[in-house]
């Protein structure tokens, strides 16, 4: 569940930044009193998500304006389908329809190429999860629409999870010393994960007491012998868990799935996925 | 140039999404005297748009850090390429890293998408434009990575010209009226745009006195033919340009040059151009 | 149709601006649970515009609020004609009614300026524009104010149209550099207007191909004179309009407009034009 | 001195209301490097107030601008006056134009309407004052120009001084208990004024003990006798002002101030006064 | 009655810093559709303060959630006393519960603190006042409470009304200039109060024509003398009222109200009242 | 270190709350011209926090203003300590002074409260945190002063930590299975920590697997048998941490950390410390 009150900042920008000083389109050719009916389709084959700022788009254009989902967040989508009905004053539905597209065309892009990840792995016991490398300003959403691809989320930020990476290490003297500071000053709520290129720095790590080891684009051969030792000392003491990151695909992710670590952190996700293409199709009435 | 004002603001609000309450990594492991200094590497080859931005990012977050550009928005550069160099005191410098590259990174993506596409035209009379299919909250800067790649700029709102498209003109009573009111309605200083599927629709647009006519997902041939029209059009009064829109790719898009159009609008470029790899090296030292 | 999220902020802004920490003086004399009725008198002659901002001012403030319109903006309004009704919970009715009356007050005064300046030239084949000299933070109400009153609309912004003026003819090097290079880089979808001072420049800018020309602080036969060279270019080519500008009054605007200018641009009407006197009586009652 | 933190909210929403997505115009004609010199001159004769906007609204835009400024808030200017000078990078100077003239303009017209009311006035011990009838948005500021001309601010908003007016009393029960209302409830720092339409209510209004009594639409000569019972009062009893309001103008203000009464308020100062001319002329320059 | 948008935009601040990218316990826990009923129960005994911004806090997280108030602004309360109930979709009601808390607490424990000083001094002529020592970005807030609590409001900020201090009178060369130029430059409509240290600056003080005098941390027997010079002026000229300042507590208030000055002014019910304790009791359903 | 955006954020809405449309009694009775040097000195015993805060409020205000710190966030100050010295322009340095003195007080207040807890319970293996029971708006600041006074944070905000509670537990169908869908869905660098007011729920939330469990008012003996289970869980498994929460106080936190508990949380820091004391004691001079 999104916090409203952030949806209600992102979509008053969105709409201040495509109507700006008014639809000189609408204003020219659309009656004031005309109404409409619309439909939102999917163009594409995908898993839809966004429904919930697409209905705050078009209410806060205009009161009266209606939104009826027909389909749910994370639910899969083919060329033809409905995902929405809107209905109410022709103007503000036009006004709002790019803002309301632009919105719902990213985030399921977003879900639908995280969901052919999951997929892929589906079967063995591993997350896939996000990175920070997120559109500015768009983190929360484009996190929600992992989650409803299927996917998991990594940290939100720099504020809610330690991750020690290699100049961490180097000016704190090494990686015992690093995750030792972190333990004493981080919250007690947060984990503490540790970037690590090689065997010799994941075995650091482990007597570091790490939460959590991101092996940091490392071969399958190479992280199955991290699992091995993971594992062990997991079996023996405080329970660790490992996560592969760098220049995961398509191609690849099973492979790594196979390896047997817990998680597979995927940047493509946020950074690089193409958009779902929908479109809103309308039926234009008049009041009488 | 950009808008400077608009800029802080986006580069504000990026800051405090990633860094909210605090970077408690950073904060455990590297004491606050520490200094450090830096580069942006490129990891692959495009076109670097977003230099200011990357400034502003390191500058707003600590006076005391120095960006010195090595590259110019709208270079080529190639992986290992030294886009930036940046020193200053090493928390800060740190904590704007993911912030700077997230847009560095999305920015060039597009500007390398554009200049593709510009560069397999090269030699035909014809200018790459960008669609309103934008990142929410981003569009001016993702319209100045587009002309930073060699494109150039459709309307930037529903506020700064007119487009005319079907549901317009179905309430409006065809394409004539519709564009009469246009021209009685909207200021003087924009163009007027008529949306239209076949060359019925184009007789309609040239005889009402279109500014510009955008050919919604015609074949090359009936695209040549409205080119013939349109030409004869200009040659005996009031000029009209053509735009073609609709699917174009780098597989389609010399084919459609050819056809003589005088615009082609690609809202790939803006909603699913991948990123561009950039990467931040330090080098981290410590005030006596 | 105004952006109805650009007017929420501006009438929360008003709101804050005036009612700060809160309104002591009603805090003081009238009970929570006082209601009242009221109306909207005007007493002046004039052009109302405004009424939507009315609406919003009390709706905010407290949702018990309700307007009724009794006067469409744009209509003519005398002495004691009732523009709108409220009524709703006394106290922030008395909260919002300075609010109100001054958006209100200067909105009509801008409207019922422009309607005197358009019925001066009425019959004539000409538009009466407005400028950019507008209150800065209010020029999307005074330019829909100027649309209300029957003008019309120049640029809003220095993003919307192109508008050269000497000092960019001096640096680009000349009229004709300066309209190509804007012709090369700017928008396809604005126009370019140049500014010139007399026939010599209007030639370099008829030459360059310029879309609007703007005589700039012209006597009338010099204004005729280019009258007819841009009809000459217009009938053998790209056609161009003519804009008057400088030092436009009700005494001089009909030889202007005899002059046969497409367009006449007035910044009186947004810096100047006096405001219309609206006064608020209230009945109130009291809760039972 | 104005608050500097809210000047930076100003200016800054004015320069994103005028400047946008980009400068287009400049962007295509002004080289990156050109540099400039300007000055700001007067073009018609009055009070300059504003000055300190105008630095901020080119210091803003580019920390590379540099305002000297040659006249002073309150000084008298004529036609050919250089206001201040203006340096750095041409593109931002010619951005920051049309913003830094609206807001002098403004300022100056009611510094300069002001200045002729007081000067009218000199040499009666009376105070010319404003109102609430100002731009919304810019209350400060233009009350601040009321200052700058010479004149006095009434209160701010509603929440820095009590005036109970005829529906306050009706529902209160009477002046006495709306005084008494107020003088319990309201902090007693702020002082309590009544308005009254005859010498009846003025005979209440002393009786209860209000600080400050607003004559509303009176004749002089009931001025008069209201002027003679106040300063009755005053000698014995606790000190009582008196305000005279409604109508005021340079044509009436004399005889006003000639019947003793303490302060005049004007709402013309800032809802009709017209703004003052300047211009800013550029020589432009080029980095080497 | 608080200013309606000044409390939105607080509550929703507080919003986004609780909920900030969503409520993870309450997503994984709590289904969509569950709803649930819930009541705030007083833990200690004190004034409440802070019902509507309770009730705001739920409405702007969901407009599906009811608050009924069960006591008034103002009321006392004991422990386990019904203070409103909240009923509607169960997953905004959890998130809203801590921030709406947060709020209830600090207002009423001012509100309480107020009350007991209020009560200790009930029967002397005189008003427990606050200061500016409030909260960064709750001042209205605060004072609000403080008049829930019976107490009176000194003046808001620097804005609205004038306060002379010993940093003034140094610089202004005296008392005397001080209050002279202060009522010469500021609003009419403000009183002008001197802070004194002892007798001689009290005779300075009342010379000069000061509305009020603080009198900053007397012993109660100079106070008292205070008092006797203070009542002569008034009873012979302009009247003037006494403020006691500087450590006021529990303990000696009663002395200091028995001096007959007429406020004292006490910064800890703002800086340092204990928060007054409440809960939120919930029976939690699931809809059908 | 704290993020400078929020920061900024912070001090502008504190001086704009302070000083709204100005201070009046500076502006007349201090020069223009006039410059002063002043000291922030200490009035009280206790831990100072907030001196980055201090120098913004100054640096923003005016950028001729110069802080210079004396001690050391963090640091012990008695009275008479001088913690800072500011020069500059004498206007803004007086309208700045109570911000500053706002923030300073109250994050010493709670950075002294927590040091004398920290300190009483010193040698025992145990962290003294926070709550979210903060001040709406100052939750990130409230926070860095609990740091700085030798305490540790818990949870931010309901997105950085799962903390499941009577009602989660109640909707979910117990411990074990609110745990589970915790783990399965919150983001897995967070931990998840269960309330428990019994040892059979202590033992619920052991075979769940909790990573946290907070024992909600239970006393001594019960909180050591607690101990004694964890430990032996920890042992043998997963280990589990152990938070005592509920009416702590300098009275009954010794008794508490005999238990052996890991963690103490005490709202008491944030929502009822006292403010600690400081005056800033100013020099003024003129400018030649």
């Amino acid at each position: 569940m999104l916090n409203r009150i952030e949806l209600l900042d992102l979509v008053h920008r969105a709409l201040r930044e495509d109507i700006g000083t008014g639809d000189i389109t609408t204003e020219a050719t659309i009656p004031a009193g005309a109404t409409a009916r619309g439909v939102i389709l999917a163009r594409a084959t995908g898993v839809v998500a966004g429904l919930e700022v697409v209905r705050l788009v078009f209410s806060e254009l205009d009161r009266g304006l209606t939104v009826i989902s027909k389909k749910q967040d994370g639910e899969a989508v083919s060329p033809g389908d409905i995902i929405a009905e809107i209905s109410g004053p022709a103007r503000p539905l036009l006004m709002g329809e790019r803002v309301a597209l632009n919105f719902l065309q990213r985030l399921s892009g977003i879900a639908t190429a995280t969901h052919k990840l999951v997929e892929l792995v589906r079967g063995y016991p591993i997350k896939v999860v996000d990175t920070r490398k997120t559109t500015p300003g768009l983190r929360a959403l484009e996190k929600y629409a992992v989650r409803t691809g299927g996917g998991h989320n990594h940290r939100f930020g720099l504020y809610d999870a330690v991750l020690i990476k290699d100049n961490h290490i180097a000016v704190a003297g090494g990686i015992g010393p690093a995750v030792t500071a972190a333990r004493r000053r981080a919250p007690h709520t947060v984990t503490i994960e540790v970037e690590v290129e090689n065997l010799e720095q994941l075995e650091e790590a482990l007597t570091a007491g790490a939460d959590l080891i991101m092996l940091d684009n490392m071969d399958p051969a190479t992280m199955r012998e991290a699992v091995r030792r993971a594992r062990l000392r997991t079996m023996t003491g405080r329970p660790v868990r490992l996560e592969a990151s760098g220049g995961v695909r398509a191609e690849n992710i099973v492979a790594i799935a196979e390896t047997g670590v817990d998680l597979i952190s995927v940047g493509y996700l946020t950074h690089s996925a193409p958009s779902l293409d929908f479109s809103l199709e309308l039926d234009l009435g008049r009041n009488k």
